[in-house]
């Protein structure tokens, strides 16, 4: 069994990135810049963007988080993003989400200038990466490819299936890894809560996504043996062996479907991590975009 | 076995629409009007296109056929949709495709308004159907959908499995049969060229939609009894006994599979007759829609 070590690729992808950027500063050219914002104070959302600012300093690219206060009115956010949108220095933005209820996210997605939207969530993004057109891929997934593609796990012709039809993992992971590309041109079947019959389907997969948002849904008994999973979920589970009194889970049980699995993500340190080093890729793609256009 | 009679439920929406454009005229309200654009002089795509004016004219919609050359240049053909994007006159329109070799395609596709684009393939419309947002759904998946809600046929939970991944069929009805919404919460599978054990999969699917563009692919002993067939392939077979020396086949072998069948679309009759009461609806949304912003 092998780890798929998200830790050590995505510190890999950062050195690339790291080495680009030096390449652009010795050609005097204007490192990327990623602006963050922030609305609110959700604990969760903070240790997310700030893990985003840190990784940007680490790799030479500037940063910026704007901290917005929780009950900020949609139209003073908006006007915010308009700021962003307009701003040449600033290559990418993204807006950590959830965003108080006052605020209407599809709006806020949706008035982000696509262009900058490293997060790839704009409709216009979204579409072109269903129509396999260049475009920000959503960085949850395009990490997952990517971890895959690193590790040479063979996915054309294999049965996928991806546990979860959410906007931003089951569902484009689904598309690109059916696309004609690198950990793609895979057989892949999307189960949800409707599904029937779940175990007799993720008993045929040779790779499995889980990104259901149940924590340790997955167990031994519903894997094949040498099966690759990708586990997508991380949340809090009660442990009172814990001085903070709760552990990390993914939605995959690891101790038994370890067992059987060929590569296996770890929950933290798998997933998670991808997706910060290809938020940051992105940014790079904003900004070369940015000077060839 | 029942007929899934494209015909029949095609002429029942193009009634509806009727009476609906009845009613705009009886309050002076503007009609809709579709425009389509049609490059060179194909002989499928002259009888696709006339067939769309002619259905426009049977409800009452206003319709205007743009007949351009084939050797017209991109930007000529670019600068003609900027007028129908323009015009106000115009609710929606289609470039009919395949376009001839010196335009680029996925340009000329981008180039439409998305608020007039009633054939549903520019990107920004094809992510917010992605993300199920409300927008123009392509002609095609979109009458499949509607096929099968008409005639009841559950698809919740259901093993739906579509063969083939193109922009326009494939991709979009795996997306929509899989969302919440009627039709859809299935457990939607892709297959393509690059799926292996493909009878094996076809044989568990209670729902089978054939989109992989070859004729008579699907047989009879690829799948289970009661299976529901959707066969939107339509090709021309030589065949010596009819006058014309052709005849017209989907991607099922007809014969053999509505045997074991519960429901089946014909060829011709299924779904084509469906993506054009499709297209006149999106038309009259996009009327609705001018109306209300």
């Amino acid at each position: 069994m092998i780890i798929l070590d998200g830790n050590k690729v995505s510190n890999e992808i950062k050195d690339e990135i790291a080495e680009h950027v030096k390449v652009m500063i010795s050609k005097g050219e204007k490192v990327p810049h990623l602006a963050a914002i922030l609305v609110g104070s959700d604990g969760a959302s903070m240790t997310y963007v700030n893990a985003k600012v840190k990784a940007c300093q680490r790799i030479g690219f500037n940063s910026t988080l704007i901290e917005l206060p929780e009950y900020i009115s949609e139209k003073e956010l908006l006007d915010k993003i308009n700021d962003l949108n307009t701003n040449q220095d600033i290559d990418g933005f993204i807006v950590q989400l959830p965003l108080p209820k006052q605020i209407d996210e599809q709006k806020v997605l949706m008035s982000i200038n696509p262009d900058k939207d490293v997060d790839g969530f704009h409709p216009s993004n979204v579409g072109k990466m269903t129509l396999d057109l260049p475009t920000f891929l959503p960085a949850t997934p395009y990490g997952i490819m990517e971890l895959l593609e690193r590790y040479q796990v063979e996915t054309s012709g294999k049965n996928v299936v991806v546990l979860g039809r959410s906007h931003i993992v089951g569902r484009p992971i689904s598309i690109l890894m059916s696309q004609k590309r690198k950990a793609g041109d895979a057989t892949v079947t999307v189960v949800h809560s409707r599904s029937k019959n779940l175990s007799e389907i993720t008993k045929k997969a040779d790779i499995i996504v889980a990104a259901i948002g149940i924590s340790e849904f997955l167990t031994g008994d519903m894997v094949k043996d040498d099966v690759v999973i990708v586990d997508v979920g991380i949340t809090r589970v009660p442990d009172a062996t814990k001085s903070n009194g709760y552990r990390l889970a993914g939605d995959v049980e690891f101790e038994s479907v370890s067992k059987k699995a060929s590569y296996i993500t770890p929950v933290p340190g798998g997933v998670g991590p991808m997706t910060i080093a290809m938020l940051l890729k992105n940014t790079l793609l904003a900004r070369e975009r940015q000077r060839v256009f």
